[in-house]
């Protein structure tokens, strides 16, 4: 890495922090980018060439970056439609824990944009959850290939659909009911995944 | 029905027609429960006896009364994952239809309240979730009666919880992306429902 490249990355790290700081502080629409720009020592225009929108700032500060994702989990899990769901369950945790790690009201009013019909904070959205979705497909994808010969007729689309799909509403109940913890929310989700998958995946343990 | 009941269900009506066009014409915030009283000539107080929150009346008047949902299809479906999936769908169709209806960004608004941690729009909301999940599960719990001994191990609750899971999921992408119709939505969701229950009923065709 050239020291310009190094410079840029140490400035990015300084403004996701400081990004953080802010909306926590804030809030997402009282937060401003040009007090996250100043707080770094750089003009509001060079944020915007390390990151476009508020939004995808936002999504930046809040997920951890994809390098430090696990592409899939660390342990393989059992040929099974257990194993195959606590898999599933760990990728998502991996996913979304920044996010959910935040505090439940500026998670809420981020989600809300979503619905307010602001077109950059749906593509940042709209990104998040590509991003997931392709984290899932992969798994199931390597995990059919393993498969014995006769249920390689596996929908690994319709799977991730399901699962990301379940996901995205397990998340909408959590931020709604200050009552519901995030490790309910993953422990529903690794059961949900798991009935999902039985009749799919064949009982190996 | 007595004078005095059938004169409650005709303001009702009424109520909820004034509704209709107040909310599709201003907009869910700034349609006004004064001026919806107003145009049927009785005092907004009044209203509230009828509907106690604002976002009771917009739910009421989005969506069929209780009383004109099937709870069960019409025709019965066949023993199978693709006549249960198909099932499932027609119920979610009755029970969202009227709200799918509206105009998205009416919807969108309505949704991104939800997100807004509104006691009152949460409530009306979780009720709405409820009243799906309860059509849904009576559904689940008699076609499992039907089922042969052997496979009445039939998990109702899990199944009813993915279906309502994968149904909030599919409407809120459909509510985003201006391009999605309702019956696509529909037509998703019928192929994740026989995913997920593939497995768990016999395909008996």
């Amino acid at each position: 890495m050239s020291l310009r490249e190094k410079k840029k990355e140490e400035t990015k790290t300084r403004l996701l922090a400081a990004a953080r700081s802010a909306f926590a502080e804030r809030g997402y629409a009282a937060a401003k980018t040009s007090d996250v720009a100043k707080a770094v020592g750089i003009a509001e225009g060079t944020l915007f060439n390390y990151f476009p929108t508020k939004a995808e700032l936002f999504l930046a500060a809040m997920l951890p970056p994809p390098s430090e994702l696990p592409e899939t989990p660390a342990s393989p899990p059992g040929q099974d439609p257990a194993g195959w769901a606590a898999a599933a369950a760990a990728i998502v945790d991996a996913n979304l824990r920044g996010l959910a790690e935040m505090e439940k009201p500026l998670q809420r009013e981020f989600m809300s944009l979503f619905y307010g019909g602001r077109p950059k904070e749906i593509a940042g959205l709209t990104a998040f959850d590509r991003r997931l979705a392709d984290r899932i497909g992969a798994f199931f994808a390597k995990r059919k290939e393993a498969l014995p010969a006769e249920l390689r007729t596996f929908d690994a689309a319709l799977a991730t659909e399901c699962v990301c799909g379940l996901t995205l509403a397990a998340y909408s109940v959590f931020l709604m009911d200050d009552a519901r913890s995030y490790p309910e929310m993953l422990n529903e989700l690794r059961r949900q995944f798991e009935f999902v998958l039985s009749g799919h995946v064949p009982d190996g343990r």
